[in-house]
């Protein structure tokens, strides 16, 4: 079960005149193989599937804790898709206006079609997320050596996307993510040392290149969020320390888990978008049926 | 941004030597076009890509949060499906015996190849769930409109399961999750009639069949679960009561909202199953490396 | 069994230089999730699959009878992607000229490899239309109800195509399908209604905005085509009207059947493309070709 | 624009005992690869897109036409599961006593969860039939040199499947399809000859195994059915003749264009299954609803 | 079992400031429904499954040797769309210079960011090849009709991206193509007569346009390597020419089978594209990194 | 560019009256996420995408030689599936027999409706290869990190195949693999030591049992097969010896590359299937039809 917050985990600037095809590319992010839909689903699958974990209680722990934190991720790529598409098109209730041409040329014509300027579990060619990735072996070794492959997969893609959109809303997003989805890497990577011995940390960075390059990344890992397991849990998930320990990999800093979250920042209020007739209803008309059906109090 | 507690809605009763195609069957509602997946990730990208709710909060709030609580009905059908496929083959690590023989026949074979006899985002044939299967229009009524529908055609597929598998496992989930759709399919009309005046109370129930004749469902119905709506978040979604209100469209009863959650029940630990190497590390092995590692304490 | 004619519902006025992505975007409408193959599959399937239709002919004579309009929509936006497609690329049989250059950044380069600038059974991002798009559960309300919604679904896809593309083409067939899917969307409610006493004219119209904003459907509801239902049979099909009756719930005028179909108009006769071999053929050589296999007066 | 009859191409006998099984084959005929969806969509789009008809008429006309007959055999085909699905499973209406259970180890558990035991189109894996299936490329010789395999391919789906299930509503179906199918290899194939004067009639039979093997088909040759070409329209499609003439290359008989359809038989009237709410709603209560809504005489 | 050269089988010129788009667009000649990737797989799988080859051994090995011929074939478009994408960004490493920005553009966005701007197994809409393509009957005139379409499809869409794209590189690559592609249909056609006695030979060329029409094709052809069947392996597949021999169809000349394969060329050195970290490391380092590990004198 | 013999890697066993369910399992290791064709396909691309070559000319080889391997993967699945699949029917040529009954009730009916009872591009459980499966990001690290992984998952479904499969033919083929396999398991891991300087061994072996526990495969190793790096071309990839080298990580003996290939054994000779026409044409026509066309010594 979980508990959910009117809160995405940090704000993000409002673009102006954003391309259409700035939100096609960031989809990619969202629902591409590896995009945050599947970091989101490979966890929270591995955890419900999670055998013997009386004896392996760290493991499951981290694996379910990190699975967690991936819903804030869905949630910010989301609502900068979101951000990116809102104004795209002409505002307006008069169809014979053509007020969607321009989403006759965007590259997603499904954002114009089927959704209302919104984000969609697509990738950033119009092809649906799917199951088939979500991996779940049950063998413990195989599932962590998966997930630190997809977070190094899923680093390449975002810094792709980077380089692909100047966006601030894209970027600031992407930044964060780089160093969020870097803690996850390391952990991955330290879960499979503990358990064997093995020393990954001369791997690191997959791809070849540091989030200092980045400023947004650079100026979260400055603060030192790229050091922060988060516990996404209030009484659970508290032996995620047991992994989350020792030296940063690439910068030797303390790595220490934090029994909070992120305070982060109310979802941006997205305008109405007429001419999609998204949401469709106008406030007075639902003051109106709200004074109707409940009487004058319930919206005082 | 949400927080997870390692609890489940119910507890589930373990089963003794399932048929492992009573796994394959339950997987159409988890990862089917009906399932919770679809159920969970209609609302939960309806929530994100919702405009102009200042205007239309009660509504936001609806969708948001009964996405939430969709969380919990994901990982109660995956744990079905785990203590149903728990023991289905011979336990072993000789794999000369041929101990995974019993997943030749059977009908789903990802859960023996692809998963360590475990859940899986696919469907009753294996096909996996797809992001085709999330309607996000951002016009309100339409979006509406879709759940009401998503929720009947759900309670539908929920009965033909039930009518499929008799293992006690698989109805008490099923038992639950009648009660728990049915609130939803209710919540979903009584927002269309707050926001048009329509009166859809004679539509009930869809399928024709009342859920008074599943009796793990009327044994919930007995207690006033299909009255509740609980609040899935600490702070957050307090104006779902301004829809969820009035009597209940097949007893009559008052509709209540509560601010809190469902205490719910541990999740099952899943025995290893050594033939699949799931999870393939023994208590002894991690205890030396854990010592090894974090020293004498850390497992204290 | 069906009989065809060559005649599709109403006159296409031809475009001029047509953008190839208008194409593209019309093509939601055929191949789409809520295009018009789905509508056509829909109700063709769940009449061959109609149990215990002895007791409730009317509603399958209704389903039927819907199914067998919908072919004429298929065609009907079929041919406006034919008629969008013609001449948008250079004319010639000379391959080094690059004749198809256009199709070079065109968003559906299938109009220009695989078909011969002709409609595709696919949707507005070149996927192909799927039998997953078929609900056919047996049971009558759940069914109706998802053709309610499909049906508004459809509504929300066409006026969205409506605000991109403003080829007089287009709008045409758009203006067409407004009304008669206006039809559709009535006649399930109507079903539902009949079915259950539930009054569901109070949700009209979903979405959020009337036909009559659309000039080419007001001209033709101002003709009263929304509230006839054609009787696609000569013999059968005769007990619609036992569901297709009452007040048009958004204007109150009173629905009828007629015993006919639209008279229509002769199919545009598509010009060749000779830089992409189609037909391929020429005339004098196909004429040479008759009188060699069947001798001079057959082609007379 | 056509027109539908309430009547199938040929009686099919009812099956005693079917096992879900056979159902599960036979849908390869319906929604596979080489299935009577796809001659139903590949002639009826071919038709849709033929580019300079006035030059080439009668290869338009013989598409149209034989695309026409074919919503005929996925209509059969249909039937044919449907009848064989009837009555696999208990009847009844208490869902405690497990009536789906031979649902459960049923190859195609969509039968029993998504429809009603009925027919999907789906192949007999489950995959759902997509519009991949239709090739449509303009250039005539090239669609008609596809048209000649697609039926060579599905003659050999049909023989398979013939040899794999017994039962004899199943083997009328295919028997009768055998032999139309066989007008349609042999259609299209005179088309190639007529249009290029190379002579094919010795490729005849593909598969190497002749109709007569089959004595349902043998039955229907016998009566000269293989050589006649229906024109499935009232006033058009008349210069098919043009094309279908001369000996048939098996038997040297002359091939006939027929000016009407078959004959034909009314549809089976399937039986309601309650276990599955199909329809779910019975005689009484369809009656007092049609009183209540249209008054006594409605029903009368 | 195969050998690799490191050779492809004609020099690629290279191209200057090439478009994305055209990469794109040869996607389809790679990974569509008609690519290489389709031709390849069809030939392997239906040689692993030849039946009775003892007896048709001549067909088995033209199969054989074509399938591995089509090898050659896609490392060929490959190397195409390598080229093509080459240089189609801003080399550099500074991310916040947005250097893969031409990419947002793009018609295939995975070109930039699931790949190092490099081919991949998909088609011209990004959509991926699949097993699908493959046909493998069992039934020898059925699977050798089956591959004379594949080759005429081929052929039609190698015509219509040749019409597409007007790069070098690309019309080399078709040219060569062409008259490769020719060879295979008119093997296939070959096939057919000597197993029937049909004549085949007025069926050409489809579509109706020779490749003399192509002046890359054309060169070759007029140094006859329309003529020859190459044979791909050292020791095997001999008895090929009792299929491949007779006079060409269209022009009328011998045909030869040659025991040797085409001297073909180098594969071209792709460069660096750093802004894609691809390949990600330097020279300098690997060259440290040798040392390191190997000692000086493995790199000497 | 390749060249093919006539020869796979190793004698299989003719099982005798295998089930075809046997099959179905084995599918998995051929066309399944992480079956044969995925690793042929992966290392293929690779090595057509792998950018800046000349400076690091090992890997490139390494990954060439690999992906050349694979092609005798995938027909040792292939041969393994047909073999298993050959006499599963009941031989004859008299379709009202009902000779392929066996395969109404099978897993996988496209074996016997779609091929000739033979291998195909798909799963266990029927679902197509696609070139999603396809990794090749151009990042050298990245794709040898997916390499690895992706040897780790193969690894893990041929355990539980051969778990699932007690079919001599089905374990002498995963026993050959497992080594092979285990090959280039130690190859990637080996690669990456040498770009980063991380020590892998410890890793192994994932999952967490030994080759040695499989018979088939430890003969196999008893004889040093798992230290052999064979060099699959004649002239080329000829650096593969400077990452190819060390000790083995299990048992410390050299690794040493082999300059040339197994020795193999020819492919079996697969039954004739009359019942399938399969082939479908006898020895005598075909002796006469080569009298016919080619006079009496071309047969000689």
């Amino acid at each position: 079960m979980i508990l959910r917050m009117d809160r995405i985990p940090i704000e993000l600037p409002k673009p102006k005149n954003p391309p259409p095809n700035a939100a096609a590319a960031v989809q990619e992010l969202l629902g591409g193989r590896f995009g945050e839909m599947s970091t989101l689903m490979n966890y929270t699958f591995q955890s419900f599937n999670f055998r013997g974990r009386e004896q392996a209680r760290p493991y499951y722990d981290l694996i379910a804790n990190i699975g967690t934190e991936e819903y804030s991720h869905i949630e910010l790529v989301a609502y900068t898709i979101n951000l990116l598409l809102t104004g795209t098109t002409e505002r307006g209730d008069d169809p014979t206006a053509t007020p969607l041409a321009a989403g006759t040329d965007a590259r997603n014509t499904y954002h114009f079609i089927a959704s209302g300027q919104s984000a969609m579990p697509v990738d950033s060619m119009g092809n649906p997320w799917t199951g088939q990735n979500v991996f779940s072996s049950g063998n413990l070794k195989l599932d962590l050596l998966h997930n630190f492959f997809l977070e190094c997969g899923a680093r390449a893609n975002k810094i792709r996307v980077y380089e692909m959109v100047d966006e601030p809303t894209a970027r600031a997003m992407v930044g964060y993510l780089l160093v969020r989805g870097g803690v996850h890497v390391v952990a991955y990577a330290r879960a499979l040392e503990h358990l064997t011995g093995a020393d990954l940390s001369k791997l690191f960075p997959i791809p070849d290149i540091s989030n200092k390059k980045f400023p947004e990344a650079k100026k979260l890992e400055d603060q030192g969020l790229h050091l922060k397991m988060f516990r996404w849990s209030i009484d659970d998930y508290k032996r995620v320390g047991e992994v989350w320990n020792g030296p940063h990999p690439e910068d030797g800093q303390e790595l220490v888990v934090e029994d909070t979250i992120p305070q982060g920042a109310p979802p941006p209020d997205l305008d109405a978008e007429p001419q999609l007739t998204a949401p469709g209803v106008d406030a007075e008309f639902l003051q109106e049926a709200a004074k109707r059906l409940f009487g004058k109090e319930a919206m005082a």
